[in-house]
This record gives C-alpha cells, structure tokens and sequence, in this order.
C-alpha cells in the first residue's frame, strides 16, 4: 500500500507544476539578480515578476511584498521589525500562536517590551471584547494568527483588524496555516501578513511578509540592501517563483478544493465520533481550516496512535510539528481547556490536495482497531 | 555562440549531481523533519547526516553547524548574536568587508557598540599590527572575512585567529568566496565561519555558520527551536542536503581545479596586461583566490564594458554584486587606493569550474576591441 500522507499542516509536498514553474532557476537563469549583466537582468525580471504576481493575489502593491527564508523569519521581521523601530511599548498576541509568535513574544518581553497573551474560549476563538480591553495608548502592535496550526481555528480577521484601525494599531496575521482562505488584504484588512512556501505546496526555505506601506520595520537582516533594505541577502529565486507558481495554484483552486477536503474532513470526523467512543472534537465545529482534523481520545496516548500508524504507513501528528519531539502537552490543547484525560490522547489529521476518501476510511479502521487495542489491553 | 558566465562570484550554476542528490526532497521526501512519523524521521535522519558531512569538511562538532538562509543570514548571526548576547563592547572588523558585515556593524554602531575598521594596503590585506593595536579590553569579536568578493585578496586567517586565541576574543570570519580554499576550522582557528551555497555550485537560500560550542550567541529568529534554538525555522532540508554536496564535491576537487583556475586567471591578466595598455590588476597578484580577476582600464567606464560584453553574452562584473545596481565608486576600490581614473574603468572576472581558456581569449579580445574603440572616440 502506498503511504497515507496526512500531516499537511507540517508540510506539503511540491506541486509538479510548481516544480517545473521553478526548474529552470534552478538549471539555466541562476546568476544573481543584482547582476547588471543580461543573466542577472533575467533573474531580476523572473523576480520582480513573481513579486507583481503575489501581489496581485493579495490586492497589494509589489512594493510591499517582502521575500523572506520561510514563515519564522517573516514573523520575526514583522514582529521585533516594529518593536525595535518603536524602542519600547506593549503588544496584543494570543495565547495559542505558533511558537515563531509566542517566542518572539518572549524575547521583546526580555527587552522591556510588555505582552498581553489573549486567552481563547473552548473553540480556539479569541474575544473582541478582551482584545479591546487590553488595548493601551503604547499598544504597539496586534498580531493574531488567521488559522491554528494545531486545531485550526479560524479568528475574525475583520472584526479584529477594524478594531486595530479604530485605534491606529498596526496588525499582523501569521497566514501560513491559511494560504487557501481568503488572503486579500484590502477586505481582511490586516497591515502585515505572513505566508510560507512549504505549507501551500511550494518550495522549502521561501516565504513572505505582506507589509503596509506606512509600516515601518527595523530590518532583521543587514547588508547588500535587497528587498528594498527590508531584508537584505541574495535572493533566492528559484524559490520566490516557486512560491508565486503555488500561491496561485492553492488560490484559483481554493473554492472547489477547500469544498471537496471541507467534506472529507467532516466525513472523517463524524465516522470517527460515531464508531469510537469516548472521542471529542478539538477546535470549532465550522470556524476551521477545511483541511484540519483534531481529535481526542480518552485515556490513550497520541504518541503511541502516530507510531502505529506511522508503522502501517499513516503519517499524522501529535500535537504541533514545531515541538512535537517534546512530548509535553500542547499549549493549545491546553488553553482551550481540553480534559486533560483527552489531551493527551489528541491527534492532528490534516488533509491535502491528494488526499482521498479511501485513504480516510483506511485510517478511520486502523485507529479504531489500535484504540480498542490499547484500552482493552488497560 | 554560447554564453560566457564570468560571475561566479556573484553566483554559481547548481552541480548536475548537487541538484540530482537534492531532487528526492523536493519530490518524495518532503515531510517536516520535526514530525515523528516516519515519513519525518526519514527526513531528519538525511538533514543530520548532511550536518554530519559538512562537520566533517570543517573538522567540526555536527553540533556546531547551524543551517541558516545563506551567508548574509549567517553573518548577522554571528555578529549581532555576539553583539546581543554580550549586550556592549567594541568590535573589529576590516574596511572592505562584504555589505552583509559592514551594514550589520553599522547597525550594531546604532546600538551603543563601537567598530574599528582596519584599513588595507594596496593589495587589499590587513595589517597584523594594526590589528593588535585595535584590541580593546571590552572587545567582543572579531570579523575579517577570508577572501574578498571584489578583489579577491586572502587574508592571514592563521595569522589573525592566533592575535584572536591571545586575546580570547572570538574570530569569525565570511568564507563565502572561500568555499575551494582550506576550511578546516582546526587549522584555520577560527570561531565562527560563513559559507553560503549558491558561491559553491549549492542551491541559492541556504548557507551555514559554524559556531564553536563555546561561543554563545542571542538568536536572530525565535520561534519552534530547531538548530539547537541557535536559527528556529523549518528546516530547508533539499537545501541543506544540496548544501553539503555541494561542498564535499567543491572540496575534494579543490587542488585540482583551483590549480587549473589559477593558471586561467594567470594567463588572462597576463594577456590582458601584455595587450591592453593602461590597465593594471587590483588587489594581490599571487594571494588571491584562483578564480578572481579584476582589472582596472584608464579613462574607460566599468559599466560600459560590462554592458557591451553583455550584449555579446558574456557576463562579467563590475564591483560587486550586491551592490552593483549602485553606480558609485566600490569602496573596496577606493580602500585599496586604486586611482580614481582607473577606479570606475575596474571589471571583475571569475571564473568557474566549467570555464574554458577558449573562453578567456574571445573576453580577451572582445574587451581589447572595446576599450579600444571607447578610448578613440574619446
């Protein structure tokens, strides 16, 4: 049997034609785009090119498109970019951001910086009342993830965002769990969005900060000036027309396809919830990611499912893939305050664009066989 | 004709068997090396054998390779996570470092930290003297890079780690042009060192710092902890096993080729000096790395000739790269003392791997033709 790939929020394999978009960057046209000869005047063309076509997809001016290393380091650029061009002040995040946030959010803490963790109700949602309440006259910036990596709860992007306008905040939005939702920043109308290649089925080591014109960072890279000096170092080209050829496909294809894996994972889900007891739902019933399955099991380990099922050729995750080789509970699970008898028996099954009907009946009889193992054998 | 790349200083053509070792995680192996099924582990397992391989090149700890984005990366690590961890202090580095180094001490001078920049001779080397004077009790580290970009000139690194070792302040040095000299860490002394894979025939986006385990340093992205929390991020894992092919392939070739390069380059500024009057060579004529030529013409301007050239497809350079897209005058040029007449008429040429002596003899003539016809008009 082939294997059953469903940890697609950890990573997504590249796209063949995506692949073949970024092959001859790969091959042919690999001078360096600061090159004032005709090799790297074609480079600097493919480039600026791809930077038009991202742009377009996000309803933003080129100019505002930066091209980073992958979805951390457009974090950390939007981030500490703001908290260091600012010197001091106070942030609103949310208790159940990707690490790249929460660290982050450590580290200007160990600055001086002052950080407001919004708590998250039992679906993952944050409140708009808590949000803004916690605003001060030195609130510096806001950044709310658009979809949970681990539970995939999807926050009211708009509700938050006119609440930062209303009080002339700029926010971020971590979008690399949600690059096949809506991500045009006019009608969600964040200031800095962050999306990275390897979860949309592009490239490795590629990603991108959305930034507002008006927005002013401290860069995070120093040297040669590229990227308008927002992020100096060589670009890798190959990898940004990589990630313009994918963001494309994931956004043409989006409505079918987020229809089509919408179904699945509800299918999945209720077959889970009616064949094995003692099973709940993590995360919000509709308000999810299309792709994203998270569940609990009573009283077994999720450590355990994922190696059975690794042996057998199924490829979920417990957990965040971040720090899934910690094994402590998830700080997720823990703020949307799973029974703690369940949260350590919480997988994540993220489907992908091959993802099949078949290949979730096939896991939904082999999980159901392993956990009537394991709590007959209790 | 085919055309004529000259800039491989600015950028190399990925190795054939670089990008067929690396094609298998761009295609199958595409999980993240964080998850624990065994589609993860399976990339895991190649992303530290690559650590492995490259640590063996350096005479190195695997513990002490940290994978980042590519040289630029790399170099504010090094430097600003010193800077940081220290929190003051004064620093040396030398006047005609890469931008990635002098941006960042620049930066760094923004922050309360003071820089020295050691000036050159004509041929572009520091002076050991200078260097030992420079040395303050609150010096935090030194940066010199190992050959120059420009002008390609080798510094004393021996020379200058063992001023460093007396001293106890850490020495980094930027190899990125220095990929085909000697880079065990052991003989070299260094504590730190930058290589960046699109200057050695790897894929573009990836590069290493090596950190002695010693040497502590404040991280510049924050977020899932991967490299031992030195450079958190999903590990580029094509790019990192291209990257060490890349390097073990560039270096077990490396007395063979360099000697064939040098011979190349030899012959060319003989030929160019023998043919060609008012031109003379910048930098060192025998300490320069084998594939670097840069020659300055009287009363002839650089971009002309590269433009011209262009047109007849052959790429070369005039100062570097990155900042090439800048007419000014290089200030590696004017810190070698190149007379100003002959500073704007300076190209750079370097040569690679798959560079022929047929090559250089049509860029021979092509530029006598040129320059030539440049000077009649005048």
């Amino acid at each position: 049997m082939n294997p059953i790939y469903l940890d697609h929020a950890a990573a997504t394999p590249l796209d063949p034609s995506v692949r073949k978009a970024l092959q001859p960057y790969c091959t042919k046209i690999y001078a360096n785009p600061s090159s004032i000869h005709e090799a790297g005047q074609r480079a600097k063309t493919a480039l600026e090119d791809a930077r038009v076509r991202v742009a377009a997809i996000l309803r933003a001016s080129p100019a505002e498109i930066i091209f980073t290393s992958g979805g951390t380091e457009s974090i950390n650029l939007a981030l500490k970019g703001i908290a260091f061009h600012q010197g001091q002040g106070h942030i609103i995040t949310s208790s159940i951001e990707h690490p790249a946030v929460l660290e982050t959010c450590r580290y200007l803490e160990t600055k001086g910086f002052s950080v407001t963790y919004l708590s998250v109700d039992r679906y993952g949602l944050i409140s708009l009342s808590e949000l803004e309440k916690a605003i001060r006259k030195n609130t510096i910036f806001i950044s709310i993830m658009y979809a949970n990596n681990e539970i995939g709860t999807i926050q009211p992007l708009a509700e938050i965002s006119s609440i930062a306008k209303k009080n002339k905040i700029p926010f971020h939005t971590d979008a690399c769990q949600a690059g096949n939702l809506n991500i045009e920043v006019t009608s969600l109308g964040v200031d800095l969005l962050t999306l990275n290649g390897p979860k949309i089925y592009g490239p490795a080591g590629i990603g991108i900060l959305y930034k507002k014109s008006s927005v002013l960072l401290e860069p995070l890279l120093h040297g040669g000036g590229q990227e308008w000096g927002w992020r100096s170092g060589t670009e890798n080209v190959s990898g940004i027309i990589g990630f313009a050829t994918a963001l494309e496909l994931i956004q043409k294809n989006k409505s079918k396809e987020n229809n089509r894996q919408a179904a699945l994972r509800d299918y999945f889900i209720q077959k889970i919830l009616d064949t094995i007891p003692e099973a709940l739902l993590n995360g919000h019933p509709t308000q999810r990611v299309p792709n994203n399955i998270n569940i609990a099991f009573k009283g077994v380990e999720a450590e355990a499912l994922v190696h059975y099922l690794s042996q057998k050729g199924i490829y979920i995750s417990m957990g965040s893939a971040c720090t899934s080789t910690e094994i402590k509970l998830s700080p997720v699970l823990k703020a949307i305050q799973v029974p703690s008898k369940y949260a350590i028996g919480s997988i994540r099954i993220t489907l992908g664009k091959e993802t099949t009907k078949k290949e979730l009946d096939v896991v939904a009889k082999e999980l159901r066989k392993i956990i009537e193992t394991i709590r007959k054998v209790r």
